[in-house]
């Protein structure tokens, strides 16, 4: 920020030895290989800012949850993450990109483990036109592992581990690739015009629904409501919960400017700009629509909510951040922040216990952002977005129900009234979060 | 770091098959287009990483005050955020860029939303010597948004969340975008010859006027200062205050490095990478100074201190993080080390209550920085410099004060007695940041 | 991600005005210039994210000692990285390069300060096919730190904080980048082709045998050997310590990524896309085997174990993330975990008391992630792979050691027994890391 914006670059270009060709040079576009790179790079930035978004979660879910259940839900998230690598690279990664059409050699392709393009390309002939196959790889994984790190948060606190990381593998691996296989495979939904574009149903209400079938089956925590009343527990770290919603945020930025897929011209670079700032904006409008709401229904500003309000605001923009203006992202972004603060105590009243307010910011804000790209992108019909939403929704909840249930059934998915009244930590792991500060 | 860095990098292009034009290509110099990828793909890494200089000044102050008002800290850190990407977006954008010169069609701009480019450039004509609209907005934002998180620090623990709020829009929307403008809109400290590369004066001694004036109206602590002694109020989670500032010197990399604002030529990029080294090295500085220094006057070392120290190093040395050698850059942010452990305690001799040292670091070292500009950069003048810091000190500090006068005769800005005793999280937010924690 | 894979680039391109040489252009591989600027600022970048490892490594640290001693770790980490940058800056770097072959030129040079390429490249012909100086620098330094980031684990809760520090010095300035010359400086282990893409050996074991020697030489905390059995010593904050290993984990990827030197061209960058995904997966795969072994072991899982497991999968990979599939990276990483979960009992077992497990994580698995090189590269021999393990390691086994043993002859480097009861936060800092927690 030197200087002003119109510096001329010209005095900068002349420090350099090589100026035969300027004028020709300033007509010629991107070159191929150039674009590669810059695609290719963007992915691996885009994609090391999803992948920060699991320590988001970790920290957000462990500052929320009591201190008796810390050690708990910081082991799952990191065991989520680590097995949703593989069960992604092993078959979820194929069965997401069927290739030509689920004939039978995309079946077979579907359970082939994922493979690299080889070091340095040697005798590969790559698509020069996108970008490195590694790449778009490790971008996409960063998006099944972040749908699995969505249910951690709800069914914190009485889940036991095992049962609940094999439920983290069936989801990455078979859950979220088949269902997003219908719009990011070219299935489908996406031939049908549905319009997602970094998945607030893909990704979130995934993983919102997933949330709210184990929810149902697991039933809420000991004591938490109690003759018609819904006892608060408060979240053990309050600074914990407000460092994952920054990563969170930081990571987003990564997680919607990524999805544009391509870096290699000036009108893509140029949309990617518009996506951080229109991500960055709704996030604000969400908060701050959470903060005033607070004050004006409870006469306190409520900070959790406020947190929860920019999550909200984030998931709300995740359909569509590129077509909105400033303007209009705000106000999506902020009807996201409205409706957590509305739909948590309405999944109280319902008896559904969620511990961290997964489904009113990740279900209940992905449906809105779903159907909010009607606003500003006109190819998004709401007929579409709809049956879209509902489609990937009963599927998701149905598959992930059957599942919770037979797991219910077979091992059991709760642990005993003893260990969660003792805390899960001492219970099941033999430690404490923080042994020298509670008593 | 595989091979030895004379690695002839025709091994690597021979794996490619289009290599018939490899000699034109050396001379070629990089297309106007592939120059706007790199200066707008710059502005959003720069950008991402200032944006998660928020999340460090949020846990910087969440650890250096006491439990109980810990979570009103966080509430505050996250809600000035907020406000500011709306207010930089409703009013501050446009008035710190007025165009042709503060004309009647500059102001009327002014006072327009910001807008960004069309969706893929379409219809657009981008200008390719620069970066796109919305990456520059994006970077400016968090600019302005650091400014009103300096101001948090230093006002913690005792003002009211709503007054502070209200100030907090009034320093985005009009006190830091006006006199922004005096020097990166090109305005007439620019004229003159000011030099503030990346905003020692320009954002962190801002920041500070701010905080000053806000602190002699808010007075200090109930019970800081007693019977002539200053009694100290420990920081109740300091591994909180270091993840801050680790966080802060990560951000301060884009904070500086973006500031040179294009990358698009073998100058530029370089120029960048002297940027980054130094701000590592300034920020070492500090820290190495005030461990020494603390070491010396205290016979023990001082976290605290040091902590605050590398942050007066990069703050010291973003005046000008360009033109100095690697050695002048460690002086330079040593120097600003030395002040902050000689200036903290002389701020408690004159009974001005900086809960977190936001003063010695921004404003102090801020001014150090854009004096320290003379040493290095012959187109800087001592007395422009001087001129610039009092011109902008004076008019921050002027309208700060009256906007606080004006809050405090309205509305009040400081809490009860009761509530400042009891602590503002119970008191205006109804909750604990740790409430298993503490007694 | 807003459409599938094979979107027509052609679709993108045609919103640009300057399509006339497009057909030319898809041919032409990528300019010198552009090349220069890809390949600085992938070091900027990656060397970023290895700053921010100091800031894991200082959370991981935090987080694993007992309160009593967190502000003294973390002051120790910010400590050692400042002293660490100017000691690599003063003295490492050009050692490290000793550029024509340790002529008296080249040892001249080395003890000459590292110095940075001109402002804006005036005057300077800089190597197009490279990267900037100061990227450059700016990227090995944190390696540099790494190294010593790795010591202060080993050694917390006894050592005394100025003692510690010299070593540090030491360490950044002659013991890391003498051997580091061995390698990455052209030195005779390249020579005879020893493999170590991003350092198991040079960065990781060096940090663990000099760590080694420390503990040696410095003895188990008090209690912590009782009557032949090993008391568990529990870390205070859990979750400080798995942020820490997240942060670690984000880091790895511009430390093994960035490793890649060159980003200039389709194979360079496809390249570090195979990186990017191995580094991730062996930490999966370290983090799962760790998971899946306690259980099977203790029948309960051990967090501390998972989040020293997908560390150790990450050093596994370290001398190797180029080569493997990412079924074969995932497999060293899980091997990485199983030799945490054996080595951290074994190293108590021998009364060599390392308090956060730095040992077994960058020493044992570093050792084993040299060696696997061989199975994925065909580049590497086992027997210089085992000769290169062998000369680092009594190189700086042996130095390290007597460093160690003098610091104790002359000033000592154990804290009083009082002193290690009471902690090193108030007996030698005089202040607490959590004031108002503990009892």
């Amino acid at each position: 920020m030197k200087l002003s914006k119109t510096l001329p670059i010209v005095a900068a270009l002349t420090a350099l030895p090589t100026m035969g060709l300027a004028q020709d040079a300033e007509i010629l576009p991107v070159t191929a290989e150039v674009g590669f790179i810059f695609n290719t790079f963007m992915f691996l930035v885009a994609g090391f800012l999803v992948f920060w978004m699991a320590a988001g979660f970790a920290m957000l879910e462990a500052g929320l949850v009591r201190s008796k259940n810390v050690a708990m839900q910081l082991t799952k998230n990191i065991a989520l993450f680590s097995l949703a690598a593989i069960a992604y690279y092993l078959i979820g990664y194929n069965l997401m990109y069927p290739g030509d059409g689920w004939s039978i050699d995309g079946i077979l392709g579907a359970f082939s483990t994922a493979g690299l393009e080889p070091v340095g390309m040697e005798e590969a002939s790559p698509d020069l036109t996108y970008a490195s196959v590694g790449s778009d790889f490790f971008f996409q994984l960063m998006f099944c592992a972040t749908t699995a790190s969505i249910v951690s948060g709800t069914l914190a606190e009485r889940i036991k581990l095992w049962p609940f990381l094999f439920f983290v593998i069936a989801l990455t691996a078979f859950i979220y690739p088949i269902q997003a296989s219908w719009k990011w495979g070219g299935g489908f939904l996406d031939g049908m015009g549905f319009q997602d574009f970094a998945g607030s149903t893909v990704v979130h209400s995934v993983g919102g629904w997933a949330a709210l079938a184990g929810a149902l089956i697991l039933g809420p925590r000991i004591g938490k409501y109690k003759e018609g009343r819904t006892v608060p527990f408060m979240g053990s770290n309050l600074p914990l919960a407000t460092l994952g919603t920054f990563i969170l945020w930081l990571g987003w930025f990564g997680f919607n400017g990524g999805s544009q897929l391509y870096m290699n011209t000036a009108g893509h670079v140029g949309d990617i700009s518009r996506i951080f700032a229109n991500t960055n904006t709704a996030a604000a409008g969400g908060a701050v629509a959470a903060l005033i709401l607070t004050q004006l229904l409870y006469k306190k500003v409520d900070l959790t909510m406020v947190l929860n309000g920019a999550l909200a605001g984030l998931v709300s923009i995740t359909a569509e951040p590129l077509t909105p203006s400033l303007g209009a992202a705000t106000l999506i972004g902020a009807v996201g922040g409205v409706i957590v603060v509305f739909a948590v105590p309405f999944l109280d009243k319902l008896k559904i216990d969620d511990v961290v307010g997964a489904i009113p910011v990740h279900l209940m804000a992905g449906i809105w952002g779903t159907i909010a790209v009607v606003f500003t992108n006109s190819a998004a019909s709401i007929g579409v977005q709809l049956y879209s939403i509902l489609v990937v929704g009963v599927f998701t909840f149905a598959v992930s129900g059957v599942i919770w249930f037979v797991l219910k059934a077979i091992v059991g998915i709760r642990v005993s009234e003893e260990d969660e009244v003792m805390g899960l930590d001492m219970a099941e792991l033999g430690m404490e979060a923080y042994p020298e500060f509670t008593n």
